[in-house]
This record gives C-alpha cells, sequence and structure tokens, in this order.
C-alpha cells in the first residue's frame, strides 16, 4: 500500500489549473459557485401554500410508515401518533423541528482547502453515483461495474475542478463481495481523492466503518470530527410514504456524530407517486420532511439537505424517464419549496439515454439548467450519469465536466460587469467604424480570462476538424480519458494515515465486514 | 407545376399532431406558447440605465455610419447631425421615435391559421437561415448548398409544429444563380410551406419580388398586404457603428409597405465590438436602435424587433465561438434592455460544432435555454445550425425540434398547476404505503396527456437499444428525416395562385431577376 504514496506527486488540485507538462488541458479553476440568478419560480406563493398545506395534511392524516423500530420510539417520545409503522405527526411539531435546522453549513474533507459550502446562493457538483453498471467507448457495450471502474471514475472526479464532492460509489464495484465493498471502495475514494466523501446508509457496521475511515484520513480524533461534518450520507425513501430501516439507522448514526444528512425522495409521477406534478412534489416534501423532523428531534441542528428526485414515467411503457420538462417543473418548485422551509436543496443531472449521444446532452443540460433555476445546492449525478442511473460512463463524465464548467463560468459576475470600463465607450470611440477589437489596448488587457475556454469542445472549423480525425465529441472525450488517467496525480497523505487507514481496512476484513443481509 | 398541387393532401399540419397511417410519428401540437418564466436579468436597474446611457452615448458623440443616400437625406431632414455617412442623433429624439413602434404585433402568412404573435410573452421559433453549406450523415462531409437540400429543409419547418416561422434560406442553394435563386426559393417556401415567411434585404428586385410573391400566394390586394404584417426582413449591421446600402434599403422598402423588420447587429465581443459582453451589447444596441428610430421616422408605429447575434471569439483562433456562457449572458442583457425600450426581442439557437454531436447539443442548449431566460420573442436559427452558421444539417434539425418541443411543453401552466386535485391528497389517501399510482382513477383520467411524449429520444433501456440497432441520436434523426420527407403534404394553395405565382417567376426570370452586383 505504500507504494501508493510514494506515488503521489505534489501539486494536485492546484496544478491542474494550468496545463503542467503532461497535464491533458487546462481547465478551469476550483471554486464555490455563487448562483446570484433569481430563481425560476413556476409556483406563486398560493401554491407555495398549497402544497405545504398539502404535505402537512399527509403528515397529520394520513402519516409516514418508518419500518424502524429506534425512528418509531423517538416519534412516540416526541408525543407523535404511532400506530405500528405508522406515524402521523402534527404541523406544528414538524415546523418546530426544521426551525432547528441550519440553512447553511460547511462539510469539510480531509484536505480542509476543499471545504464546501452547503446553502445560501451556493451550487456544488457532484458525481454520478450508485449505477450497477458502466459503459465505456472502448468496451462498447454495458458490463456490471467493477473496482477498477469505481477507482478511474473516483480519479476523474478528484481530476476535475467543478466537481466538489464526491457522491456514493461512481460505479458498483460488483467484483468486491459486498461485505467489504464499503472498505476497499471508501479506502479508494480517501486515497484517490481529498474531496467531501459520502457514505452509504446500509447499515451500522458500513456507516460506522466509514466514519472512522474518514476519521483516520483526515487525522482528527472522535471530538474534532463530531464538531463539524466532515462528509454526508444521502437517503432515499421508499415511496410512496415508507421509510426503511437501514437508511433512516444511518442517518441516526451521522447527525448524532454531526454529519450531514440528505434526505431524497424518488417520487415517479405516474408510479410510486401522483401523476400530476404537484401531487408527485407534495408527496416527496412530506416524506423528506418527515424523516429532517426526526433528524432535528434527535440532533438539534444538525445539518440537513431536502432532496429531490421526483421525474415522470413514460406512460407507454412505465419506466422512469429524466431530464424531461415535467423533471424541470419539479425541480423548481422543489427550489420554491426549500426556501419556504429554510433548507438546503439537493436536485441532480439526470438523463434516459444509454449512450453518451446528443439526446443524454439535451437530457442531462434540461436538469442542470433545472438544478441552476430551482436555487439547488447540492447537485448529485452532475458528471457520468447514463440510461436513468442504470450506467456510469466517462466519456458522458467529461462532457458533463464541460457543460459544469460553462455553468460555474456564465455564474461569475464579471461575465455582466456593467462598470464604465466594460461598457467601454472610449474603446468604442478609439476603434470607430473602420476597425477591429482585436488589437487595441482595452482588448488585450483583457482577453486572457475575457472568455471561456473549452476543453473538449472543438471551436476548429469543418476543415480543420475533419483533417484532425473529424472525431464526435464522445470520441474526444474518450481520448481525454486515458490522458486523465496517464497524468493522474493521487493527492498526499502523510504515510501514517494512510498505513493507519490500510490497517483498519485489513482488520475490519478480517473481522468479515458488514452482515450482507440487507 | 400544377402537379405539385395535385400532390397536396388534405390534413397538412393538423393532421401532424396525431400519427397519421404512414406519418413518421407523433409530434407535438402547433401553439403560440407563452413564456411565463420571470426573465433572468443579471443586470440591475442600474447596470440597465448604464447600458442605455451607453448606447445613447455613442448615438450622440461617436454616430453611426449609414452607406445609404436616402437614408443620411432622412436623418437630416430629421434634424440629425449628418457629416459624410456619420449620423450623430440625439437621445431624445431616438426615444420618441423608440416610443412609436409597438411592443407586440402579429406576422399573418398565406394560411391565416399561422399567424403568429410578436411581442409580449410569446416565444416563437424559426429554422436554421443562410449557411452557404450542408451536412447530412449521408454524405459524412461537408458540401455548398443546392436546392433540393433546401427544399427539404423548408419541408421540415413546415412539418414540424414547433417551427412557429421560416427564416431566411435554410441552406443557400449556390447551384441556383444568385440574379434568379431568390425567385426559386421563395416559390419553393410557398409551396412547400403556409407559415410565416421571410425575405432577404438584398437590392430592390429582391425585396419587391419577394413581396408580391407573398401578396400573390395569400391573394391579398395591395391595399391588404400593406394593413398588416405578411411577412419580414432581418437585417445585420455591420459592425462596428454601420449599416450599409441593401440592408437599409429593403428595411425601408419593407416598412412603407407595412412589413416587419428586425434588426440584429453581429456584434463579436474582441473581434467587431469590445472585449466586455457590456460593451459589445452596448455597440449592438446602439447601431440596432439607430436603425429602428430610422424606420419609426418614416414609418410611424412601424413593425420593428430587436435582435442580439453578440457572442465572443474564441481567444485562440479569433474565431466566432457560439453558445458559450458569454453569449447567454448577452442575451439575457438584451433582453432587459428590449423590455426597457418596449420592443420585442430576437435571438437564436446557435453552437460552434461541426456535426450534430454532444457538444452541439449543449452549445445549442444553451443558447436556446438563454432565449427563453432572456424574453425572446422570436427565435432565430432554432433548429437545423451547426458550425457557427456555416453548415446547415437535417438531423441536427431534427434533433433541436425534440428540444423545442420540451421547451413549449415546459411552458404550458398545466405541468405545474398547484389546484387541490393537482396536489392529489386523495389519491395519496388511496394509494397508501403500499400500492402504486398506475391503475387509480387519478392517474387513469390524466396519463394520456401527463407527460411530454418525445419523438427522437430513446426511453428504452440499453438492452433494448442495442437490440434494435444501437442507434445514437443523429442515426435516429437521420432515419426520421427520409421518413419526414417520403410522408411530406404540400399545404394546399388555390390552383390560380400557383398559377399567378409560377408565372411570375417566369416572367421574372425573363426580365433577367436581380442585379447581381452586392
Amino acid at each position: 500500500m505504500n507504494t501508493l504514496t510514494k506515488r503521489s506527486r505534489s501539486g494536485g488540485r492546484a496544478a491542474n489549473t494550468k496545463k503542467r507538462r503532461g497535464a491533458p488541458f487546462k481547465q478551469s479553476h476550483w471554486r464555490l459557485p455563487l448562483n446570484c440568478d433569481r430563481p425560476i419560480e413556476p409556483l406563486g406563493e398560493d401554491g407555495v401554500q398549497q402544497i405545504h398545506n398539502g404535505a402537512m395534511q399527509v403528515l397529520e392524516e394520513i402519516g409516514i410508515e418508518f419500518l424502524n423500530s429506534e425512528a418509531i420510539a423517538l416519534f412516540s417520545s416526541a408525543g407523535c401518533k404511532v400506530s405500528g409503522n405508522n406515524v402521523k405527526m402534527d404541523r406544528n411539531w414538524v415546523l418546530e423541528m426544521l426551525q432547528k435546522a441550519p440553512a447553511e453549513f460547511t462539510i469539510t474533507p480531509r484536505n480542509p482547502k476543499n471545504e464546501i459550502t452547503v446553502g445560501g446562493k451556493h451550487i456544488l457538483f457532484g458525481n454520478v453515483s450508485s449505477p450497477p453498471n458502466y459503459y465505456d467507448l472502448d468496451l462498447g457495450t454495458k458490463v456490471p461495474g467493477n473496482r477498477e471502474q469505481c477507482a478511474n471514475l473516483i480519479k476523474l472526479s478528484q481530476y476535475f475542478n467543478c466537481i466538489h464532492f464526491l457522491g456514493g460509489y461512481p460505479v458498483e464495484p460488483v467484483d468486491i463481495h459486498s461485505s467489504v465493498r464499503h472498505l476497499d471502495v471508501i479506502f479508494d475514494k480517501l486515497r484517490f481523492s481529498d474531496k467531501v466523501c459520502h457514505a452509504y446508509s446500509l447499515g451500522k457496521e458500513r456507516v460506522e466503518d466509514a466514519m472512522d475511515m474518514i476519521k483516520i484520513a483526515a487525522g482528527l480524533s472522535e471530538d474534532n470530527f463530531q464538531q463539524k461534518p466532515h462528509m454526508y450520507t444521502n437517503i432515499n425513501s421508499t415511496s410512496p410514504l415508507k421509510h426503511d430501516y437501514p437508511m433512516i439507522d444511518g442517518c441516526l448514526r451521522m447527525v448524532r456524530r454531526g454529519q450531514a444528512v440528505i434526505v431524497t425522495p424518488f417520487t415517479l409521477a405516474g408510479a410510486m407517486a401522483p401523476v400530476t406534478i404537484s401531487g408527485a412534489v407534495t408527496l416527496s416534501i412530506a416524506e423528506a420532511l418527515a424523516a429532517i423532523a426526526l433528524f432535528q428531534y434527535v440532533a438539534p441542528g444538525c445539518k440537513c439537505v431536502l432532496g429531490t428526485f421526483t421525474s415522470n414515467v413514460d406512460m407507454k411503457s412505465g419506466s422512469p424517464a429524466f431530464g424531461t420538462p415535467e423533471y424541470m417543473r419539479a425541480t423548481q418548485i422543489t427550489g420554491q419549496m426549500g426556501r419556504f422551509y429554510k433548507l438546503p436543496i439537493r436536485s441532480s443531472g439526470v438523463c434516459t439515454a444509454n449512450v453518451p449521444d446528443g439526446q443524454s446532452v439535451w437530457e442531462t443540460s434540461n436538469s442542470l439548467w433545472a438544478a441552476v433555476q430551482s436555487g439547488t445546492n447540492m447537485v448529485y449525478h452532475a458528471a457520468g450519469w447514463l440510461e436513468g442511473g442504470l450506467i456510469a460512463c466517462p466519456e458522458k463524465f467529461i462532457m458533463d465536466c464541460e457543460v459544469l464548467q460553462m455553468i460555474q463560468r456564465y455564474m461569475e459576475a464579471d461575465v455582466f460587469n456593467s462598470s464604465e470600463e466594460a461598457i467601454a465607450l472610449d474603446a468604442i470611440r478609439e476603434v470607430g467604424p473602420n476597425g477591429h477589437y482585436f488589437g487595441i489596448e482595452h482588448t488585450q488587457a483583457r482577453y486572457e480570462s475575457a472568455f471561456y475556454q473549452p476543453f473538449l469542445s472543438d471551436w476548429k472549423n469543418f476543415e480543420a476538424w475533419e483533417k484532425n480525425g473529424a472525431r464526435w465529441t464522445a470520441k474526444r472525450a474518450n481520448s481525454l480519458f486515458k490522458n486523465i488517467l496517464n497524468d493522474f496525480a493521487i493527492p498526499e497523505m502523510p504515510q501514517d494515515r494512510m498505513e493507519e487507514l490500510s490497517e483498519f481496512v485489513s482488520k475490519r476484513k478480517a473481522e468479515g465486514g458488514a452482515p450482507t443481509d440487507y
């Protein structure tokens, strides 16, 4: 394992911002973008009240099932109406709990320079998470994921400055036994990346192992670890109206140790949720708030994010569709609800397409612009997702990163600076009606940083592009993928921490890892 | 020529809305979408004032060159300061002229059912215009445009309900001599389409011929023709700070006969305009308003649209780049200025990419969403554009139409209806925690129209998609292209009009068409 640390090079992220010798290309710098656009709000204040009222009626009159005895006991002690697994909660209690949740917080990974701020005007992007399958242009077909592919996608997530945090496994490495998979992948995440890390809520052992490993990698005492979030989990409800055991269990463990949780119902309009978008969002809000209220009851002030994953089915086949107009509106409406409850928002970069083609781009573009328009704070699955989340794809990852870089550039205030110098009357006067602006001082002083510079888009004319191999976007991304892996600089980790981490993994493997009865 | 009219079938547009026997697919219905989203406004009120003030200073202090003696005489008679070709105009006079321009108007083509409303909340889409070259997947490379390709793209523009108006030639048919090209292409436009038609401002003969032909096709007297717009032109300034002879001449002829004009400066930041986006927009606004003020002086209340075509150069090569973050902000800012001057806005669907690949889609998506966000009323080049406007491509056309259909669906209020029925508490209660929503009454009553149905996006899973030929988006679009042409229903035109039109073309060809010294 030590050979790995020896391979570490100085530089890492900072060095990636300019083209090093051997670096594949110049990418945009790391930043925590602020989304200064006024959100698009399809609903008026009345509409927000109606969805709020609907969600509160769900919680008060219909109730949510919690298949978790600890949660049931907690709700009971909080005075909620419990009947079997069904919990009905008064809206005043829910709102009282929600008020304890912070509107903004930080998550600090092992490299504190990569700390992120969740909430407010911030918009952050994470990689694709949890597809069971993998596709790349060299394979040319869909295969079950493995550890090498997973590690390669972790490296992409680390490499690109436009990716702020790591999601779940970027592809499920089914070649590793599920009892120890979490140990190997979190180890790979921590050695190949120093950005904010995620852990699945899949049982006590996996959750506690993940927290312990992140603590070791960051060199933190338990006290320091608990002081503020250093990681997060994301859970889904089992729509309609249900939370399962391990998801709630994992969140309870995390919030008790000061870590952040995202609650993301998957309410597919027409299947697990009403066919109407407002209905599907209402159900989603009710399911999410029920869990967040519980976490605030257990750990007042704990860091929670309201997630949305409301889309619609294809009414021809009943299968989910993503990046649709209905998906966009659901995301925007959830943004409105998040601001109403003063909770940070998570949405996603998604598509239905099976390969990194034109369709995959318009579907993903729709979802990414909906994230921007909704005031989303964390954009999950923002790079690398295909086939409704069943495939992870490195070419798509790299294509998405070009779009993410553009979105981040779009948010920089100098693009729309309207100062006297920017309005440039003197330059207009100087050039007059017969010149051009290439050579003048006003241009020369600004041209290096005036415009977004792509790394994957080919801006050559057709003839030059054709001469250069006539490569379509996905092919170019395929080349870059290999260049990035060849050039990848492993972020540094102190030798002692790496050894401790390695020993932890060995020990836990020897103990059998985690039970696999989920 | 009469054989063509005999080939006409009943139905046309209306029939296209459902899948006929032999119809290639079901597309969305014709509608004039209303953009209910609040526009994205990067500038505050101060910024708008600063750009306004900058543009007014350009007009007052620097002046615009008009290479058109009639225009110079008109400005002079209006009391503007004329010196050679340079015209300086007082801001009060400019604003007085602008106040005469309507904020909203209609254009009525030969089929009055295809009338469009320009301005207000309307957003309309037109096809790619004026590329000299053509690319399709069967050719596999770029070739100069010809009449057949041009006619095929006109047919696509007619076929798709999401295309509301025709732009300039969808590809320049360089196999037709330029003296008579306008006669043949406008003839093709009028026989293959009954939507709103455009004419180039390229000299007296072409402009007058176009107006006469549109009048004949619609069966209008000169009085009726002049009563309201039945067509339009689009002109560009010769940035910086210049309007050429034929563009202004054409517009003067059009506004005097009651037709609509779009004035679209092409201010490429860093080349023909300041490197700063606010500066490039300021220049664009000044150039556009100078011409619009002239037209309002000549024909008070004439129908004018403020166009924007501000993008940036690639600072590596100096060539134009489209669909960039800077392009998006320029479009949004111009939208703000249009609302400030109470003028309808035109922007574009654009990309730099050479083929209908992923890059072409993200660049075009960026520009189309910027059109939506800016409150644009007419989106030029919205389908079929490649290589910065140098290539027209049918596969790209069809891909763009899928995105346009989604944008139009996105704007339908039922997507974000928040009525009691939409919030669906009863359905949530009915299904409870253990069922699904497929079979219930609330779903059954709505599912046919609840969600956008794509015609090109493939929502099958990977295995079914692979079994079905594993075709990427552009390949699928290529098949649809052929199906649409095979199935194309020529819109009806009364026999006498068709004959008169045909005779007009013959006569004007015999007379030699138009001079070709431009």
